[in-house]
């Protein structure tokens, strides 16, 4: 599996003219090693060349298991480790570098001259990433299964006084006894006007009546991520809370109801940005439809307006459509959704309906 | 506040030669403004130029507070941020990068040509971080005795056959209640020979009598960092249990005792590796021996043979000495300290001594 993949993306990389590739993003890593390590501040490079196994650049105080797919050169916090990168590349040659490689890497890279040009290069890993096999597939529904299992949880613990840190604090919890390893990304708990705030930090609010109720939440699962917001309101909900409510809905259904292979990003963030644009929200919805996803919650090619490729089977990503009224409230309602051969599968299914909690 | 941090920055620049600065950080940019932004994936700029208030260069997608310390320029995810960061440099300067500026912004900065020369000078703000002023180290001493209460509660937690994940599910939570934002790190909760991994993570492995259990725990409150470590038994220690604790637990005061101005971070880290070794342990002490912490739980300047430099008022790090025996167990025993005009206070005050849980 992991052969394949560094083939996948030796090709995709000669097709960009290049032979040689730094990566140095901790999932890209484990995508094409099954070696994951969050080096922190230190040094983590994989170095993919032609006629050489993948060899892993890896501080001593990480192990690499005996399987690992790759050679690993291993380093202490007194050796450099750019003197071993700079002996698995060509002076001779263009170096591909990952998007994420940090200037306190790449500056002295450069000024070793390690290699003839650095172009950035992780695309022809992203793409690769991008296209899930049938094993991510899998992982990916069962992330969202979990997910949709964890809503029916959370919105129990909703109820009159309570803070959004004292609900956030008990998600992780609940999804470790789910058979998930945790929070894919912090947890958004946002009540009343806070929602307002696509990005807001559950804080010391305590939930009144009448408050929306919003949870943007994911676990990961066997290393996959699920992502999916649901907005309740606590108590009967106003008149414009149920207009916006069901604006946001329609627009995510209409998002959904387009995607399979060849349909644009750009068109599917357009048809969900058409339902609020029609309902007089437009200046409401300040953000890009949706990200791709997969080991990490956010992957390269967003679904925006600036993004005009046609989806693929088994690219994955969120439609998240939201109206943010500053100073009332905000709703946004979430789905990750998997493109198939001939349409697309919606990864959740917890209800979409306008619902009240506590 | 903000504009001291600020004029301090512009000074170490202009010893190192330089006038203009891109700051990326997200610490760093809350640590001279006031702002703290995650951006994930999309551009997050400070520039620093002289004659010229600090610019934030800022997704629309995130809000900066009316009071913030700088100018903001917003841009939208279908804009080029880089074309505002190119505005605001000088393309016949040097500019000095912070370390972590990723290869996707570098690059194209440097095909522009947006500067005259590209030079890493991120120290320029990390050694102002470095030294605390008054509001800082009140924050690390009140995030460490959040720490201290902290262990309390988690020790309480263990008993026979729950697993590692199950307890580190329930920290945040305690956290929160004791009146931090959360976690500082991703919690190490490790039973028996998982002890032996010094960066194990959690997971299903249950309590069995006889184990050590290794809480590596820290919160963050107002902002700043807390990172302590404790080593417990469950049931009675054997002797070798008794012995490498025993050991651990006196390298770690003989690294604090010769905390004081003037001290140097390598012979700090040698104190307590002597320890270590003199009792015949030296091969299973894997890593430096602590590094600094303030708004990032790691910041620059580790405690390691290798760093030379003296140890400065203001100055925060960590003194985390382990001994790891695979397949065995692993000890480690970890605080805080601030360095003071004439010596050093210890921020953390949770016992040391070998203690039995469950």
């Amino acid at each position: 599996m992991y052969e394949q993949r560094v083939e996948t993306v030796m090709r995709n990389l000669g097709q960009r003219g290049l032979s040689r590739l730094l990566v140095c993003d901790p999932r890209s890593i484990q995508y094409l090693t099954g070696v994951y390590v969050e080096p922190g501040e230190r040094f983590l490079g994989l170095v993919l060349a032609p006629d050489a196994a993948p060899t892993l650049v890896l501080n001593a105080l990480f192990s690499a298991p005996a399987d690992a797919a790759c050679d690993v050169r291993s380093f202490t916090d007194t050796d450099d480790p750019l003197s071993l990168v700079a002996e698995l590349v060509d002076t001779q040659e263009p170096l591909g570098c990952d998007k994420n490689l940090p200037a306190r890497f790449l500056l002295p890279l450069m000024e070793r001259g390690a290699a003839a040009r650095f172009v950035l290069a992780s695309d022809a890993v992203d793409d690769a990433r991008a296209h899930k096999d049938e094993a991510e597939r899998a992982a990916m529904r069962a992330a969202s299964a979990t997910n949709d299992a964890a809503m029916g949880r959370f919105r129990e613990l909703v109820h009159e006084g309570i803070t959004e840190a004292e609900v956030a604090g008990q998600l992780e919890g609940i999804y470790r006894e789910l058979g998930a390893q945790g929070h894919s990304f912090a947890p958004i708990v946002s009540f009343g006007a806070n929602a307002a705030d696509p990005h807001h930090e559950p804080d010391g609010t305590r939930l009144a009546p009448g408050d929306v109720v919003l949870f943007d939440v994911g676990c990961r699962q066997n290393e996959y991520c699920a992502d999916m917001t649901r907005t309740f309101v606590f108590g009967e909900p106003t008149p414009k809370q149920r207009e916006v409510h069901d604006t946001v809905r329609r627009a995510n259904e209409a998002a959904r109801a387009l995607v399979r292979p060849g349909a644009r990003f750009c068109d599917i963030d357009r048809a969900a940005r058409q339902v609020i644009e029609d309902a007089g929200y437009g200046p409401y919805f300040t953000h890009r439809l949706g990200h791709q996803i997969g080991l990490d919650v956010h992957e390269p090619g967003d679904v925006s307006a600036t993004h005009d490729a046609p989806v693929e089977p088994g690219m994955c990503f969120s439609i998240e459509p939201g109206i943010y009224l500053p100073g009332e409230f905000g709703v946004r309602i979430e789905d990750l959704v998997l493109v198939t051969e001939d349409g697309c599968e919606v990864l959740n299914s917890y209800p979409r309906e306008i619902d009240t909690v506590g």
